[in-house]
C-alpha cells in the first residue's frame, strides 16, 4: 500500500473547520463539484505519480556533475505531469494563466504532493514564493517577463537568503549588488540551503536574492530584494551563478539543497531598495504556511503506513491493531494530524478572505505546530513499525528523516516562537488571540459536554497565558514564548475541529475530538507552567 | 569538540542519587579513589578512541563479503583497547576473570560507550547478556568452557530470539532443535535483527538462540535456550550459522544488524528444557537497563554537541546560547538527562543490592522513559543547530538517527509499559511502586520550597494513577499503561535527584530540578488524565 489523499479528512477540515465556503462570494467560480474534482485530481497525481517516487528518490538522491544537478529517475516526468495539470497555477492570477482559486485549494493541492513526495513537492512550493513575490512586489515588465512561465511551472522559483554568518539573523548578510549602466545590478556572494537551487528539470530557474546596495545602510535596513534568472530573458544567455555544492542531508535526498555562487550575476530590484527584508517577507509568509501545511502531509503519509502496517501485522494471533498500545498511537497520530490540518487551512482561508490579521496570527502557529507534529507523529510511525520502522526497506524511517527538516527551515521554530509573541501579539496588544480564544470558547460551548468543558477549560487557559504574555517582561515572555505558541495550537486545532462540528455533525471526527481534548488539552495547564517558566530558571545553563 | 564524559554528573547520579555507598559492604574493594579511575578510564577511552570513530563508523557502515562481516575501519583497534583495558569483565566473577565490582559501575562505564560510539558500543552490550546468561543457567561445564574468553572480551555473544514471523510475540517462534546421539543439538531455522551477529572483531561469537525442541509444547512454553557457538571449542569447526544478510538501517550504520541461517548447527542446552524464555529474560532485563541507559548516552552526546555548537554559533551578534529558547531547549536536555542517568543508575544499585522488587520495577521505566529521552533529546539537539543539524556533517543528525534504535529493540517501548503493570504491578499489587511513591514523597519533604510540592504532588497523582491501574478492568489499564510508565518516570527521575540533593548539596542539580519541577512534573495531571483514557476511546481507530 501506498499514499491515499484522505479526501474525506480534506473535505472535512476545508469545508467545515476552516469554513471555506465563507468565499463564496470572493471565488464564485469554486462550487462543491470543482473542488472534490480538484482534490481527486491532485489525490490521483499524488498517489500513482509522486508516491512511487518517493523511495526511490530518497535512495537516488540528487547528483551534482560540475555545476549541473541531476534530479533523481523518475523526477522530470513527474514534474511534467505536474505541470501538465496546471496544479502550479491554481492560485494564481488568470492574467499570467492562473487559475484565480483560492489559496486554501491551492495548500490541499499541495499537501497531497508534500504527504506523497516531500522533496518533490519543494519544487512548487518555492516557485509559488517566487511567484508571489513578483506578483506583489514586481514591477508591471517584471510580471510579464517572469509570471506566465512560473505560473505555468515551465520555470522554477528559489528563495536566497541564507549566508554561512547569516542565518536566523539576515541583518549581516554580506551578498553585494554593484548597480549598472543599465539599470541592473551585479550581484556577488554565496549563499547556502538553496532549495531546488539547480537542477535539470526546467529549462530555467528564477532566483529571488537578498543582497546588499553598494552603500546601503547596515543591518536589516539595507537588504534589498533581487530576480536573478538563471538565463536572461533578452538573449538567453547564462548568468554568473553557478551551484558549487550540494548537502549530504539527514532527509529530503531528492531535493537539491544547493550552495550558490554569484559571481557578478546580473539581477534586477524588485521592490523598493532596502526595503528587501519586507518583500522576502511575502515570499516567507507563504512558505511558512506551506511548510507547516509539509509537516501535516508527512505525518499523514506516516500515518497511512503505520495504519496499513498494524492491520497486517500478527503478533500473538492478532494484528498488532487490536493492542490498546498500538491503537493509542495511531489516534494520537490521527487526531493531532487532523487538528494541523484545519489549521493550515484555515490560515489559507483567512489570507483569501483578507482576514490578515488571522492570516497573520495563525501563520507561525502552523508552520511551527504542525512541523512539530510531523516530527512527532512520524517518530510514532517509526514506533508502530517495530523493527521494520528502523529498517529503510520499511519505508517509516524516511518520513521520520525526512519530517526532520521542517521545525528548521523557512525560520526555525524558535524564530516562529518570537515572531507569535513579538510581532503578532504585541502587535495588535492580543486583539487577534482574544479573537481565537473568544471563538474557542463559543465552539466549546457548542460542542457541550465534557469535552466542551475540557476545549473551554484550555481557551481560558490560553486567555491566561496571554495576559501573561503581554504583561511579563521581554526575556520572560522569550523564555516561555515556545510554549505558547504550542498552547496556542493545541487550542487552535481542537477549537477547529469544534467548529467543524458544528457546521457538520461527524461522528467520526467527534471521537477524535474527545481523544484530542483528553490528551492534548490536557496538557493546558502544564502548558501554563512552562510559559511562566521565566528566564531566570534558564540562567543555570549558560 | 566531541564527546567528554560528564564525571560530576555521573557522580552526583551514581554516588548522591543512586546511593551507590549503599553497596560498600556487598563490595568493600570499591572506594571513591578506584571508582573515580574507573569513570576516568572509560571516559578518556570514549572520548579519545571511540567517539573519534562515531562519524566515521557512520558513514563506512558494515560491508557483508559473502557470510563475512567486516566491521568499520578503526573499530578493530579500538574494539582491542577496549578488551586490553579488561572493561567487559568489570562486573563478572573474578573466578572466570572478572573484576567482581557493582553492576552499577560497569553501567556507568557503558553509558561513556553508548555515548561516544552507540554502534561500537552494542558489542560488549550484547557480550554482558551472554555472560550474564551462562554465568546464571549454564551448567558447570559451559561456564567452564565460555565464560573466560567472554569475560575477557576474547569472544563475543549475542541474543538470537527474533523471526520474521516472531516479534514481539516470541511463542510462536519456529526455529528447531533435534537431539542428538551426544546429546547436543542440531539447530535449524532464520533468526533476524541479530546485532553484531557477525564480524570480524574476535575469532569467535558465541550466539544464544532460542528455539522449540522437537515435541515441546506449542506457545511460549515449549522454548529453550541453546548455546551456539561459531567455532566449536573442542575442534575449532566451523558451525553451520552463517550470516546471509545485514539490514540497512535508518542508523547505527556501524553495527551489523543480521540476518543468521542455522543450518543444522550444533547447539547445546542451557538451563532447563522448555525454560528458554526464562533463562531468556536474564540476559533481557540486564540488556533492557543497557539499552536505557543507551538512550541517556547518545541524549547526553547530542547535549554535549549541541551546547558546544549553541556557545559557538554566533547570529545577532552574539552567541545563540543567549537566546531564552536555545537556553530552554538545551536545559530541557540536560535537566532530562540526569533524571534518566539517575533512574539507570538506581536501578543497577537496586540489582547489586539484592532489591529485586525495585530492580523488576524499575528496569522497564529505565528501558523505556530513557529511550523516549534519547529521542527527544536529539531531536532537540538538532534543533538547536539549525540548518547545520540536518547537514549529516554537522553530526547532530547522526544521533536523531541512531537513538530511535532504542524505543525499538530488547522490547518495545509499548512492551515494557505492558511488563509495568501486567508483570510489576499487578505481580506484587503495587507493592514495589507505592515504595517508591513514598520515598518520592519523603523526598519532597526533604526538598522543601515550591519545587518540593511540586514534587509531592506528582508523587501524590502517580499514587492516584497507581490505584487506578490496580482497579481498572484490564484493557482500560492496557490502554493508560504508555503514559503511567511515563508518569513513573518522571517522578522517580525528580524524586532521585531530590534524594541526590539531600545527600550532597549542589547548586547547579538544584537548579536542574527546580527546572524538571517546573516542566516535566508539570505533566503529571495531564498524565493521569492519558492513564485513565480507557478502552473505549481508542475504539475509533480500528
Amino acid at each position: 500500500m501506498t499514499y491515499a489523499a484522505p479526501i474525506a479528512d480534506m473535505r472535512f477540515a476545508l469545508e467545515s473547520c476552516a469554513d471555506l465556503w465563507r468565499l463564496r462570494e470572493r471565488y464564485p467560480e469554486l462550487d462543491a463539484d470543482l473542488l472534490t474534482a480538484i482534490l481527486e485530481g491532485a489525490g490521483a497525481l499524488a498517489a500513482e505519480t509522486l508516491a512511487p517516487l518517493n523511495r526511490s528518490g530518497d535512495r537516488a538522491g540528487v547528483t551534482l556533475e560540475g555545476d549541473v544537478v541531476r534530479a533523481a529517475p523518475g523526477f522530470r516526468e513527474a514534474y511534467e505531469a505536474f505541470k501538465a495539470g496546471g496544479w502550479q497555477g491554481l492560485a494564481a492570477d488568470p492574467a499570467y494563466g492562473g487559475q484565480g482559486l483560492p489559496r486554501a485549494a491551492a495548500l490541499a493541492v499541495m499537501e497531497t504532493m508534500h504527504a506523497a513526495n516531500m522533496s518533490l513537492a519543494l519544487l512548487p512550493m518555492l516557485t509559488l514564493g517566487a511567484i508571489e513575490a513578483i506578483d506583489q512586489h514586481g514591477a508591471p515588465d517584471q510580471k510579464a517577463l517572469y509570471l506566465e512561465k512560473l505560473v505555468s511551472g515551465e520555470w522554477t522559483g528559489t528563495m536566497n537568503l541564507t549566508e554561512p554568518q547569516a542565518g536566523s539573523d539576515l541583518g549581516v548578510l554580506t551578498t553585494k549588488a554593484v548597480p549598472q549602466a543599465d539599470g541592473s545590478y551585479a550581484i556577488t556572494g554565496q549563499k547556502i540551503f538553496i532549495t531546488w537551487g539547480e537542477h535539470d528539470l526546467a529549462p530555467n530557474i528564477i532566483h529571488l536574492v537578498l543582497a546588499r546596495i553598494e552603500g546601503a545602510p547596515a543591518g536589516s535596513k539595507g537588504i534589498s530584494l533581487f530576480i536573478v534568472p538563471k538565463f536572461r530573458y533578452e538573449d538567453g544567455s547564462r548568468n554568473a551563478v553557478r551551484c558549487i555544492g550540494v548537502e549530504e542531508k539527514m532527509g529530503i535526498h531528492a531535493s537539491p539543497t544547493c550552495t550558490m555562487a554569484y559571481e557578478g550575476a546580473r539581477g534586477w530590484l524588485i521592490g523598493e531598495e532596502n526595503r528587501g527584508l519586507a518583500a522576502m517577507f511575502t515570499m516567507m509568509n507563504a512558505a511558512r504556511l506551506n511548510v507547516g501545511m509539509e509537516g501535516v502531509g508527512v505525518a499523514e503519509a506516516a500515518y497511512q503506513k503505520a495504519l496499513a502496517y498494524a492491520r497486517e501485522r500478527k503478533q500473538g494471533g492478532r494484528p498488532i491493531i487490536e493492542h490498546p498500545d498500538v491503537k493509542r498511537m495511531l489516534m494520537t497520530m490521527r487526531a493531532k494530524i487532523q487538528a494541523g490540518r484545519a489549521i493550515c487551512y484555515a490560515c489559507a482561508v483567512a489570507a483569501d478572505s483578507g482576514d490578515t490579521a488571522m492570516e497573520d496570527l495563525l501563520t507561525p502557529i502552523a508552520k511551527a505546530w504542525c512541523t512539530d507534529l510531523g516530527v512527532e507523529v512520524s517518530s510514532l510511525g517509526v514506533q508502530v513499525h517495530g523493527g521494520m520502522g528502523f529498517v529503510e526497506e520499511g519505508g517509516a524511517a524516511q518520513f521520520y528523516r525526512d519530517a526532520r527538516i521542517a521545525p528548521i527551515y523557512e525560520g526555525t521554530n524558535g524564530i516562529q516562537a518570537i515572531d507569535l509573541y513579538g510581532r503578532k501579539l504585541l502587535g495588535d496588544r492580543g486583539e487577534a488571540m482574544r479573537r481565537l480564544i473568544g471563538e474557542a470558547k463559543a465552539a466549546a460551548a457548542g460542542l457541550g459536554g465534557a469535552a466542551g468543558e475540557r476545549l473551554a477549560a484550555a481557551a481560558a487557559t490560553l486567555g491566561a497565558a496571554t495576559d501573561y504574555m503581554l504583561s511579563a517582561p521581554r526575556e520572560d515572555a522569550l523564555a516561555g514564548a515556545a510554549a505558547y505558541l504550542a498552547l496556542a495550537g493545541d487550542v487552535a486545532g481542537g477549537a477547529l475541529i469544534a467548529q467543524g462540528l458544528a457546521r457538520t455533525a461527524n461522528s467520526e471526527q467527534r471521537a477524535l475530538l474527545d481523544y484530542y481534548t483528553q490528551t492534548v488539552l490536557a496538557r493546558a495547564d502544564a502548558r501554563l507552567a512552562e510559559i511562566k517558566i521565566g528566564a531566570v530558571a534558564l540562567a543555570a545553563i549558560a
